[in-house]
Order: structure tokens, then C-alpha cells, then sequence
């Protein structure tokens, strides 16, 4: 069995959420460095990625690559790519024709910023280059590894993931669903991306067992569920300040959210049913998870 | 040296223009059926990718793999990835805060169908969906030969190929720019594309030879560009109810155009030169291409 990696195994989970949030940031600066700037494209992109963000994705693809024993050399393209989509979608759910946000980490949202038309196109360049980023050559990792990766990454972004959650949300906006419904809504909006980080970090690991991988499918898509739980408690209980953006604003937008279907209580009971299913798949797997386990706390109890 | 396949070979080029188109609608329209329905968010990509077109990438695919010898079963994928990217690509340029067009061959656009949020979602979906049919696996193509589809499809789409040829359009649209700067937005907003879809074709054919591949290069290049004169020339000369979009639309947005910077004589010539320059580049090549052949003079005679 290999161990997480040694360097990463003595951190704590801040200092080794801040050791992969700088990794990340340093590895996607490099790489706009060498894109050619087109009138403010490279600059919106860069803008979209780089002003912060909890790096939730990148977190979990190198915490799940180094504990299978991938070195961080190959985990740096997936861990981008994937908070390149993030990022993206991000972007383009703040147009006005869509969440209509101005602000999105205590800044500007990009097109306040630059104007509709860039963010428009930075958030497309974005998912063009999320694709560029895990179809170049990864140390390490053989090329019809490499290709499903893209699979899974092209999977979780489109029609049955990312951009599917994101129309179901938009056509329940509005409307009374059911929780199974929310729950559908939100397995699809965040919870696809979240699945496919762990499971890019999972498959740059040329032995990865099986059940190792179904045991991390259990714990992605029970963390996937808990961070969205988390997210609309904090749109009740948050405050502005910390939470960088609006509280309140999916009340605001009469969204379908937990607290709204479940009651404030019940949707602590769903978060805290989660956290247990998420660490029980997680004492399924035969290596040292104790940095997922700290992450996997950190999700429910975090405050922004 | 193989030839181009017999079936294709005996046809006319309209004949194996209308064979492929149809090939390719019934890929595309088979693979939209056995994906799932949220919203209208399928709906909104059936219509923007089935809905009539020229195919004009998918045949480059279609014609340019079979020329080499690779079956029609190989080429169906990348043909629908390509046109998948392209269809995404026109639904976003078509929305208000970008060319803000109600018109697309003929018919509503897909935001004026549907509404911005969705488009916005369709064309993101589009996008990925072109990603998943290129990474899933394509009979008789090494994973190693995909990935590199992968990333050729990828750079053509983004930053580097249409969003920065787009962003680079935009830039221009009001403002005085040289005829080598406009060569330089078509080589990048349509141009990366088209040729893109040459070399998808073209990398589907295990042994081909690099010489082969730098002449199809330059062929896709002379095309691309030629493309877009014979569009420029009949958004001056071609009447509405041909073109299935306004007449004089590119003048009235003030938009840079080879007649606007050369004359209508001098993107003729243009347009003269690049012909020559493609048939030179095809004369390279020990296959038969006569298809490609006829497929260049049409593209500089077309009326719509």
C-alpha cells in the first residue's frame, strides 16, 4: 500500500489546503504567462481563475492523487483543468441572463468588470483550455488512462452533469420541488464536478483497484451533497462579509434550497447524515485517508 | 497508397456532400437520443446543431479520412465533435451582447427559440459534449493518436483558435485594422476550425506521413481563409433569402471585412489566389483527391 506522500502527510489540513491552493494558482499563472493576449481575453480568463476561490476541486484532486501515490508533477494538469471548468461556469452563471450576480468573491463578477461579450467568451475559452490542459502529455500517466480522464471530465461538464444541474436549477427557480428533486438538481450542478475531482486524482494512479474507486465515488458524491447543504445553510445563517457574496441571495431569487424544503434543523441532520456516509466510504479504502477525513470535517463545519 | 474509399469515390461532389451531411445528422441526432432531457436544455442543442447548415467541417473530416483510408465508423465522431463546437460557437456569437443576431439560416436563433439562459447552457453543453465524442473510443484509432485529436481540438476551439479569433473580431468591430490584422482574426475565428477538421481527418489514418499532414495543413489554411472572403464578398453581393441571413449584416455592425479593406475587385483577387494556393497545396499530396479538389472550387463559388 502506498502512503500519502511524506511531504504532504505531516501537514496540517490548512497547511496542506494552502500548499495545493498555491501549487494550483502558480502552475495556471505559468500557463496564462504563455498564452498570446487577444483584446482582453487572456485578461478575463486570468481574472476568472486566479482572484481567489476556495479551490475545492484542485484540493481534492491532489489530496486524492498523493494519498494513491501520484506525485503532484502529474496531478497539476487535472487539478486546473478541473477548476478551469469550475471557474467557467462560475462566469457564465453571473451573467445578467442568468444569476445576474455583481459580485463573486468580494470583487466584481467578470462581466462588471470587462464587459458580457469577454466573459461571455473567457468563460467558453476556459472550457477549451480545462480540455487542452488533460489532453497534453501528464507524466506518469498512459494515454487511454489520459483519455478517459477527458471523458470523465467532458461527462461531468456537460448535459449530465454541470451544465444539466444548472438548467434543472434555472427551470425549478421559481417553483416548489421536492427534495429528492433538489437533491437531483444539486448531484448534477456541483455534485458531477466535485465526483470528477476525486475521481481525476483518483485515476492518474496507474493500479487504482476497483473498489478503491467505488469506495471514493461513495465519498465524492456524499461530500458533493454535504458542500451544496452546506452552501444554502450559509445563504441563511452566513453573513455577507464572510461569505463574499450577497447573503440571502438565493431566497432573494426564490431558489429551492435545503433550509427552504427541509427547515433550518432538518437540513443539520441532512448535512450531518452525509459527513458520516462520506467518512464511511472513506474507512473503506485501503490508504491513509486522514487528510480526506480533515477535509471531509472542514465541509460541514466551514463558515464561507 | 490507398485510395479513397470506392463508395465514396464513384460519387459526384454534391452527391458525397449530401451523403456525408446526411451521415453525420443521423450520428448526431442517434447520440442526442439516448442522452437525458433537463429543461429544454437538449432540445435547445438539437436544434442548434440539426437544424440545416452547410457541414462544411464535418465533410473536411469525412472527406479528408476517407481519402486516407479511414472508414466512415472511424470518422463519425470527430466529424460531430467538430460541428458540435462550431454549432456552440455560432449560438453564442448570436447572443444579444454579442452579435445580438434573431436570424441563423433562416430561422429564429437559439436564444430567440428558447431564451438567453438557455443558449448560454446549450452552447456550454455543445462544447462538452464535442469533448465527450472525441475522448469515448473510436474504432480503429490508437489512444495516444486520440489524445493528440483531443488537444488539436481543443487549441483550435479556444484561446489560441476561435475565442481569441472571436475576442480579436470584436475588438475590431468599429475601429480601422489592416488586411493583415483581419487575416490574422479569420486565421484564428474561422480559420483554426476548418482546419482543425482537416487534421482530425487526417490524424485518424495510422500511417500517415508528415509531408502528407503539412500539405493537408496548408490546404486547411488557403480554404479557411478563403472561406471567409467568399463570405465577406456575398455578405456584400449574395440577397437574404439565399444566404438564410441578412444581407449586409457584417456592414451595418461596422465590421472589418476584405471588401471594406481591399475593394470588391481586390477580395476577388484574394480569393483567386487563395484557390490556386489550396489546388497547389492538394497537388502534393499521393492520394486521390478529387474530392478535395472539387470541394475547394465550390467553397470559392458558393452562393450561400
Amino acid at each position: 500500500m502506498s502512503a500519502l506522500n511524506p511531504a504532504v502527510e505531516t501537514l496540517s489540513l490548512e497547511a496542506a489546503q494552502a500548499h495545493f491552493r498555491d501549487r494550483h494558482d502558480s502552475f495556471l499563472a505559468n500557463r496564462f504567462e504563455q498564452e498570446p493576449e487577444f483584446g482582453s481575453l487572456l485578461a478575463a480568463m486570468r481574472y476568472a481563475t486566479l482572484l481567489g476561490g476556495k479551490r475545492v476541486r484542485p484540493f481534492l484532486v491532489y489530496a486524492t492523487g498523493s494519498m494513491l501515490g501520484s506525485s503532484e508533477l502529474t496531478l497539476d494538469a487535472p487539478a486546473a483543468a478541473i477548476e478551469c471548468v469550475h471557474a467557467y461556469s462560475l462566469v457564465h452563471d453571473d451573467l445578467p441572463a442568468m444569476d445576474d450576480d455583481a459580485l463573486r468573491r468580494g470583487q466584481p463578477t467578470c462581466h462588471i468588470k470587462f464587459d458580457e461579450a469577454t466573459a461571455i467568451l473567457a468563460g467558453d475559452a476556459l472550457q477549451s483550455l480545462a480540455f487542452s490542459l488533460i489532453s497534453e502529455p501528464i507524466p506518469g500517466v498512459a494515454p487511454e488512462r489520459q483519455l478517459r480522464m477527458v471523458a470523465v471530465l467532458a461527462e461531468a461538464a456537460g448535459l449530465r452533469g454541470m451544465c444539466g444541474g444548472q438548467m434543472l436549477d434555472i427551470a425549478a427557480t421559481g417553483t416548489t420541488i421536492s427534495a429528492t428533486e433538489l437533491e437531483h438538481v444539486h448531484r448534477l450542478k456541483t455534485g458531477a464536478l466535485l465526483r470528477a475531482s476525486v475521481m481525476l486524482g483518483a485515476l492518474t494512479a496507474p493500479g487504482i483497484e476497483e473498489e478503491t474507486l467505488d469506495a471514493l465515488d461513495d465519498f465524492a458524491q456524499a461530500i458533493g451533497l454535504a458542500f451544496q447543504v452546506q452552501d444554502d445553510i450559509l445563504d441563511v445563517t452566513g453573513d455577507t462579509q464572510t461569505l463574499g457574496k450577497q447573503q440571502g441571495a438565493d431566497q432573494a431569487l426564490n431558489k429551492s434550497t435545503y433550509p427552504a424544503l427541509l427547515g433550518l434543523e432538518g437540513s443539520k441532520q441532512r448535512l450531518s447524515d452525509l459527513h458520516q456516509k462520506a467518512l464511511h466510504a472513506l474507512s473503506r479504502i485501503p490508504y491513509n485517508t486522514a487528510l480526506l477525513n480533515a477535509f471531509t470535517d472542514y465541509l460541514v463545519t466551514r463558515d464561507r
